[in-house]
């Protein structure tokens, strides 16, 4: 499938992850001199050194880069100065040897914590993703950001504004530590569209808000989650807040984000399941997303999952701790179209056939409150004794 | 050991749970016709009929009760009006039996969720246990009262005020469904202490304070939550507000609630290992707390406790999403006295002896702050597989 204009890729195995010939450093250029870009970082206290300098460079350059370096196998966290410096070291090198401005060079980093960084391995294969450089490097690139991820996540979208052709591309990482705002993940978006930056960081909030900040696996939020967008402005379709340009690029930026954040939510640690969670007629959106959140992260709910038990109780009880206002009395349950709970009550519902519904690869938990107007969703996966064995001896 | 002077109780087997002969209903009598009462119950806006009608009675009374029927493997929660009305026929058929009013028997359930509860095989095992009420009785009814528990939560305190010897005894149970505010647990707690209501409930509240509302298992707050305690004069000791007889009985009763709580973390469903989180020189006391639950919740941290893995950028990073402030390059973590974080960095620690710290049955992991003078604790489990195997067919 076509890629965006202007953009090339190359991945190469730097040794920063034990296995010596795992994919572990990638590179992302856009060959436009006028390059837009916008990010979004972790909530959590604990930035690591690549979020720090990343945020300061998009801040600096007003919204400019030109190259992204992301490495797995050492999320440069909790490594002090040294690990600003290695980072610092990065984007120099890359820079230079691009022809860029440090600060148009974005960097971005994922795996173990609290573990120093050493710049050399990174410096010396700088050289070779340069010569390697090229459009068709994408799959490479989602492979060089695994962790735990079981399969690479990527996703090409095209569409077209003001009868130009416009593209939009997107490789991702995540598999544990995923919960909301924002999922413990990296996303790098390229598209060749034309966008001020402030214009692409507006369209990419929003598109986070419905789809990476709507996934949890574990509740566990990162030291390091990025996701960057890059648009280099060669398709000349250009695309304006307020028009129609904005809405139809909105659309794919957001159908873009929502595909890689499934993929995240399915390729949870161990799980084996996308379960979607949806609250209807909750009295505020707030109560709404409360509840489907709260239900997705408990783990007697994503146990019964896993063991494909109806057991609609956890899940009225993770709704009735969840701290939103509703009458348990009122609330209909669902699994897919199968209904387990009436008016707070048992359905009355054949447990074989519900326990079906819940074997299913993907399945809904629906929840009507019967309350007022607002609804809410979520995607989390189930939790399974995979998640244990990945988490237990993830260093070791 | 002497139990307190005044009660006597019974177990039996009743059919509720699926196996024929396992214990599933217990009967609690005071002898006293005076007896204060005094009880807490879960938060869950989702609350069972037994909660319901015991802090309805328990209002109604004024904080007088003379018993307290329980039964474990359905917990009477979302099953309706019949639920209520099944729990009102316990508490009369019970008041009629032994002569006292029905606002003075309290009741409680612990099991399935959603599943009608008929009161017949309760009513009819009335009788026995009256028959076989006896003051030796506190370990039946610490065994009726389990469901995913693997060992019986009791424990006898002797103490003195004023000249006179004064006891507490306490049983709980409680395994999965654990989460502070307050735990997922029954807790029933006799003494012969002569206490006014309204004193034994603030009591009581301030022991709950710091020991049932400092454990977590998994996050989830049930719907049965109930805490008890049955005061009923007998030592002839009297308890007073603001006095050393009211500190003494605090100081018992705290013990005796701190204890049976740490045996509910310890008996964590799968737990393998009772970890004490400490949060010291945080800014304010609700940063040091929201830290600690954050640590202690953290599914990320758990496994690595269970794989004695000393992987402390987990809990630096579930620090870094708590919420609270604190800057990360002031943290020391400990686990033991054995130090893993020097000012944010990795302290250069010998990895296989952090771990065999790590692999002892009780451990404590410390963060200091160096922020403030405020701390907080909480007491956790580890998560394993067993949580999984238990969870995933609960009911099956």
């Amino acid at each position: 499938m076509a890629t965006p204009s202007g953009f090339r890729a190359a991945a190469t195995a730097a040794g920063i992850k034990k296995k010596a010939d795992a994919l572990d450093l990638a590179l992302i250029v856009s060959d436009a001199p006028v390059t837009s870009a916008a990010g979004l970082f972790t909530t959590n206290r604990v930035a690591a050194a690549p979020v720090v300098l990343s945020r300061r460079n998009l801040s600096e350059s007003r919204g400019r880069a030109r190259a992204i370096v992301v490495n797995s196998g050492n999320a440069n966290a909790c490594t002090g100065r040294d690990g600003l410096r290695a980072a610092q070291e990065t984007t120099r090198a890359a820079a230079k040897l691009l022809g860029f401005l440090p600060r148009e060079v974005l960097v971005a980093s994922t795996g173990v914590i609290g573990v120093p960084l050493k710049p050399d391995p990174i410096l010396r294969q700088l050289p070779v993703l340069k010569q390697s450089l090229s459009a068709e490097s994408a799959g490479a690139v989602a492979n060089a950001i695994m962790t735990t991820d079981t399969f690479a996540k990527s996703c090409v979208l095209r569409g077209q504004v003001r009868g130009r052709p416009v593209h939009l591309a997107g490789v991702a990482k995540g598999s544990g530590m995923i919960h909301p705002r924002m999922a413990t993940m990296l996303c790098f978006i390229t598209t060749d569209a034309e966008v001020a930056p402030e214009i692409l960081h507006k369209l990419l909030r929003s598109a986070v808000e419905v789809s990476f900040n709507r996934i949890t696996v574990d509740g566990d939020t990162s030291t390091n989650d990025t996701i960057l967008v890059l648009a280099s402005g060669m398709s000349g379709a250009k695309i304006q807040a307020g028009s129609r340009s904005g809405t139809m690029f909105q659309a794919g930026l957001t159908a873009l984000c929502q595909t890689l954040a499934k993929m995240i939510a399915r390729d949870g640690e161990g799980a084996k399941k996308l379960v979607t969670i949806e609250v209807s007629r909750a009295r505020s959106a707030a109560d709404a997303d409360r509840i489907a959140r709260t239900i997705a992260n408990s783990p007697l709910v994503k146990t019964a999952i896993a063991g494909s038990d109806p057991n609609w109780g956890r899940i009225i009880c993770a709704a009735g701790y969840s701290g939103a206002a509703f009458d348990p009395a009122r609330v209909d349950i669902f699994v897919n179209d199968f209904v387990m709970v009436r008016r707070g009550l048992d359905a009355g519902f054949d447990e074989s056939a519900a326990s079906r519904e819940m074997d299913k690869k993907e399945l809904t938990i629906r929840l009507d409150l019967h309350q007022g107007k607002a609804s809410a969703y979520i995607w989390t996966c189930d939790l399974t004794h995979d998640y244990i064995s990945i988490n237990a001896s993830y260093r070791t």
